[in-house]
């Protein structure tokens, strides 16, 4: 499974700003990083006039555009997804998912906090998920306090903390939507015999990544 | 797998104008519909300025946004998808999926031509996987001729030929990226190696849709 990172902090403390250092810097580093941001109200992708935005209108349930460099999608959601059902659905493929805000999720979390901000209590003082305070002031807390203007030194705790261990596999699996948590004998299982029955077909010898699906239809 | 049926023709045929009334009058008659559109050249989805669009700016490979009602992704590709790669990633929990152009692809298709066009010779006279033309025209042709004019035969035709079939199950499985094709024994196989390793898990007594993905990783 994907690695999910949140960037939580009040809004104008320098969320996107952070993560788009993050992603260079980490990209620079030679991973393949991937982000989810999320929004309390609605949003507008898509462009007025667009084919998309007209299947959208007349009641697609989900569109999407597909071209040579990138393909996009938009699709109608109820209920809205947790970040976990995100990470699970859309996150294969990259080293790191970085998520802007899901400050109530139950994912690892860094927390900004930036001078000139309401003296709130901080997110970090209560919540076990979140690992470390990115700050430009000194703060006694008990997490790791890393420096919000040097993004590389955040990049680094990312790096050491959910990039360099050994992952010499990942089993994950979703039934109806819900991602089931998998201990290391049920993976193990579940991983040997879709392998094996795999292993069989034509071209599928050495599979790197293998996604299977299972749907009833009645 | 879910039914995929392109509309193709030249342009200003009115491809997105069929597509549109088949998606409203599809999902009158109770199908959850998703399209997918075939861009030639590069889109552009987001809007400048957004925190998504910075996120793909300074390097991001996805992005995600989140909203109660919706979501939206952004991907790099590399090489391009499919349509069948996109079916088999993205159409789980639709009942159709309706693509506008792809002619190339091998999926069945339903070929326009309006009065007024270049009488070209038309797709559906060599192309196998054309089963109709939908024209405001009399045509000589060996597939069946719809009224283009009249949206409802062309949803009759789509849900005779591809919505009331029963699908018991369904079964598929991509390996590196590439859908495999599975036959009745193979996709047998997988289903009840995975049902079975699922079925002992808390929870999962009952799945109607199972996703398993196993990655390497070094």
């Amino acid at each position: 499974m994907t690695p999910v990172v949140c960037i939580v902090g009040t809004s104008d403390s320098g969320k996107t700003t952070l993560i788009c250092r993050l992603i260079e810097e980490l990209s620079k580093r030679g991973y393949r990083v991937a982000t989810i941001k999320h929004h309390h109200a609605g949003f507008e992708m898509d462009h007025e006039g667009t084919d998309t935005f007209k299947h959208w209108g007349a009641g697609a349930r989900q569109v999407i555009i597909s071209g040579p460099q990138k393909m996009a999608l938009i699709r109608a959601v109820d209920p809205e997804p947790t970040l976990e059902d995100l990470a699970a659905l859309y996150g294969g493929g990259y080293d790191l998912l970085l998520a802007e805000g899901f400050k109530n999720s139950t994912s690892p979390k860094i927390e900004i906090w930036r001078t000139g901000q309401p003296d709130e209590t901080l997110l970090c003082a209560g919540d076990p998920h979140c690992l470390a305070l990115a700050t430009d002031f000194p703060h006694d807390v008990e997490v790791p306090v890393l420096d919000l203007n040097w993004p590389d030194q955040v990049a680094d705790f990312i790096e050491t903390r959910f990039l360099k261990e050994t992952r010499p596999m990942g089993v994950r699996l979703a039934v109806d939507g819900r991602p089931i948590p998998l201990n290391k004998f049920a993976s193990r299982i579940l991983e040997s015999v879709v392998r094996g029955a795999v292993a069989s077909l034509r071209g599928c010898e050495s599979p790197k990544h293998i996604v299977v699906e299972i749907e009833n239809k009645t």
